[in-house]
């Protein structure tokens, strides 16, 4: 919106993967939807930051999934059609969305996915490192130059598979993006508290626990604070939710021109849990695609009103 | 505090159990320690609002802890003394305290509970029935005099055994407290929103869904908000936290002169989440029984502080 060409040092930089999506759930089924967490994180901050995608598609991937990003303002230059199929995932939700089983998932072209980026790639000030091969993710990282917020999710798989290379990225990053019950699995505490105390001890400057219904907390430097979701009356489908979040999140934190403190980064939690609120309502990204500047601000205020506790 | 005898409308009449709990945590372990849901109700309550204990212990039950409750300005009055021993309940919690497993349960002389009320109880202006039997919470509710808040706990026991009585109780209370897992147990609801919806179907002008660590959420008329938790650094024993809840979001609401609304029901929340999370950092009635004006007052701010989001 803000710059379609260029590189800037406003620009976040999104790496992660672009899928056809086929979603059951209680409140119906998607089928071969636009998903992938580099779309929803992308389609979540482009509304407060300009945003670039990294990843791949196969032959098979609409033209008219390229041209709604596009027509977002978001800027698909990195995003690389390779012979083959498009990544799929098939999945079912429990009736409370506390769980996902997989029916199937194909990485099809998203195993040969080798991100390389272009001279203003690597130039933008912020990067989300979405949750990827943790090899992958240094690989993106040793690219940038002179990054200013970087930022990465990961999950169970990279946890115990490719630990070694997650904690070194950790000890790069500003900000961890995680869910609950991998934060325990990672850290192999049980308590909130102590789980984003170990979390900060492997190097992120802060570390952003997330936690489905139950919002999410932040914790850096000795502080911690815990935002509730906001109250949906009518979830869809949860798919992208925690990319959404790190999408309004990262897109308000690089935005921002004030100082960089606490209370910036409860405003980016805020932001993100904004941002997931949407997500949540719709399949794949109809609700994120088709928000107007108008919604925004009006849950925006709707959020922050409900949280302020007059004396 | 505010009087000791007498009976008045600005009184918070609560009935519940007393009991000496044996607990271990992962920071330790009490023996025979003051517990019992009236106990941590009552002393939550007290700083906002005064309070009339109704319950019952046994011939064994330590002088030292009637002077507790007393010396803190709780009218024990209708703390009766039967023959036999003291209510007992012992139980070991998970290291991240969502579950705690019973090692032993003696209801002693609490078997033999029939709440009878007093002039000055019945004349009092709220009424807090801690989970106990629905046809006791019943008879105590019909003895009151044009009481003007009355609110009720209960639990999975009473949910699978007395429903009809427990229903029969929802239509005439102003708040319900529950705990999520019993909420959903009860409306056979999956979702939060949803829960809380077919809750508030039941009757009660209000419900409040208690989340643990996860905070809690309020339910009225249309409008819903959650609130998280304070971040209590230290946790180490969660036992009594609803009902020190309850009693932080009794002693406001029963204490304030302001009009009954939406706002009101969020800081009566807001006080909820502050005495619980004093409640949580000792074993027993330690942290409660102790707390200071200036205590209470720090942690109010320092808890909406953190939730409030500058523009």
């Amino acid at each position: 919106m803000k710059k379609q060409a260029g590189g800037s040092r406003r620009d976040i930089l999104v790496v992660g993967s672009v899928a056809l999506d086929s979603v059951e759930t209680a409140r119906g089924r998607a089928d071969e939807a636009l998903g992938g967490s580099a779309v929803y994180f992308s389609l979540a901050a482009r509304p407060l930051a300009p945003v670039r995608i990294i990843g791949v598609v196969g032959t098979d991937f609409p033209p008219r999934h390229r041209r709604l990003l596009a027509d977002r303002g978001v800027n698909i230059d990195g995003l690389k059609t390779l012979q083959g199929r498009t990544f799929r995932w098939a999945g079912t939700y429990s009736g409370d969305f506390r769980s996902a089983a997989t029916r199937d998932t194909q990485l099809n072209v998203f195993e040969k996915f080798h991100p390389e980026l272009g001279a203003q790639d690597r130039a933008a000030g912020a990067l989300f490192l979405a949750n990827i091969d943790p090899d992958l993710q240094l690989d993106v990282l040793s690219q940038m130059k002179g990054v200013r917020l970087a930022a990465c999710d990961s999950m169970n798989m990279w946890i115990n598979c490719k630990r070694a290379m997650l904690l070194k990225l950790l000890k790069r990053m500003d900000f961890f993006f995680i869910n609950e019950e991998e934060a325990r699995l990672l850290t192999g505490e049980a308590g909130l508290m102590e789980t984003g105390r170990a979390l900060l001890r492997l190097g992120p400057k802060a570390v952003i626990v997330k936690k489905g219904d139950y919002g999410a907390s932040l914790f850096c430097a000795g502080r911690a604070v815990s935002l509730p979701a906001f109250p949906v009356k009518n979830v869809v489908d949860t798919t992208g939710a925690g990319d959404s979040f790190g999408g309004g999140f990262m897109g308000y934190i690089t935005g921002s021109k004030r100082p960089f403190d606490f209370g910036e980064m409860k405003k980016a939690m805020a932001w993100g849990t904004v941002m997931a609120s949407f997500n949540v309502e719709s399949f794949s990204v109809k609700r994120l695609a088709g928000l107007s500047r108008a919604e925004l601000n009006r849950r925006w205020r709707e959020y922050t009103a409900l949280l302020a506790i007059k004396s």
